[in-house]
């Protein structure tokens, strides 16, 4: 059955109603009619729905059921990202997506090479964005991860360690990722480093926030590499792969 | 300190002796003398070494001590991947070398898309293998994955099953990965799937030859994140992160 992710103005009581492209694509591409299944998800929620109307660019879809989506994990892992270089975030926010994160954020960290302008950081979101809800589509999420951005470190820090679980995760050392105490969390935070990791500085505040330090052993990660594996871990710690 | 890998007809005795481009590039862009040290890897040995003699095209180190390499995961995995279209065997060996994967053997399913003729195929696996290679330093294991195949559906059966435990990703159910006994294995077979993933009869040839139907849970993981996300989260649970 189709599925379509739908914003706020699209749920109107017991009725969806799709206008712009989706309705196009909906009535010309999939050559849906009048009585057909479509699903909408919107936030975690899962809208399964019957075409009861068209127009050349509006499609009206009767509620039939509503649910928490089943593809979408208990815990909302909330991924904290040291900007990479190139289009590294790019593959980061697709490969995270599809494995489950609710929410990636990007902040620059004292040896991030790459600093774009405020204009260009805009650019990038937008973009991002796009990637996440691609992903979210191909993968079968329901609720499409929210991409922010360009934070500052302390900016990141401070937002990050308000989750049950805050894990930073550090080369120089600490806890091993299956000692910590993630299956209780509701919300865990990870924090991850760009190519050249962090420095002690980094470390103590987020420590001091309330982070714990975690290690990933002794072969080195790209710093791509870094937040896929660790998000597949925690999703399958939490009881979600 | 330098790390080099090196093949068998480097090790002579108590002496490594190494030619050609890695002699000149320790003498000309490292610019090494009589004297430094460097480590040499092979086959998850490592070789801690003094440099002895130098000529422009040859350098002498004496072996001062060795050791298995501490980089090494106690497990060892191998990664049975059904050929994914385009480039992405490529991200797959750099990522899951990274993550510590001892050997990535390509095989044809019937759903592969990609089929190249021998050919190109042993073109293919003389890059692949190069990129093993680059992954291999950069990531400081001790050991260079062997990239191997392309192997018919059948002939990667039989090489997968005699491992300790054969895990076989099936979309369509299985056990969970965190529900199998990986910690007690020192082998570990994994198959994956290419873009269309695996038909019922592929399944039942590979469960009938010892494999366990491993589910990776309601998200559609794209075929490149599969084999990513499963060698991060058995090298999790193995304690090899």
């Amino acid at each position: 059955m189709p599925r379509f992710f739908i914003d706020e103005d699209a749920l109107r009581g017991d009725e969806i109603v799709i206008t712009g492209g989706d309705a196009v694509h909906i009535g010309r591409s999939l050559r849906m009619k009048t009585g057909d299944e479509i699903t909408f998800c919107r936030m975690g929620i899962e809208y399964k729905t019957v075409i009861e109307k068209m127009t050349s660019d509006e499609v009206y879809c009767k509620i039939t059921e509503q649910s928490p989506s089943s593809s979408e994990p208990r815990l909302r892992l909330s991924l904290y990202q040291a900007l990479p270089k190139q289009d590294k975030a790019e593959l980061i926010i697709q490969k995270c997506t599809e494995l489950g994160a609710a929410e990636i954020v990007f902040f620059l960290s004292r040896r991030c090479v790459s600093r774009p302008d405020e204009k260009s950081a805009q650019k990038k979101l937008i973009r991002w964005q796009k990637i996440a809800e691609e992903a979210a589509k191909q993968s079968g999420r329901g609720e499409i991860p929210v991409i922010r951005g360009i934070l500052s470190f302390d900016e990141a820090v401070n937002s990050f360690a308000d989750k049950d679980i805050s894990l930073f995760c550090y080369e120089n050392g600490g806890q091993r990722l299956s000692e910590a105490d993630i299956s209780s969390a509701n919300t865990c935070g990870v924090m991850i480093g760009a190519e050249g990791g962090f420095d002690r500085d980094e470390e103590e505040k987020a420590c001091a926030a309330g982070a714990t330090p975690i290690w990933l052993g002794k072969r080195i990660l790209r710093c791509e590499t870094c937040p896929i594996a660790v998000t597949a871990i925690i999703m399958n710690i939490a009881g979600e792969m």
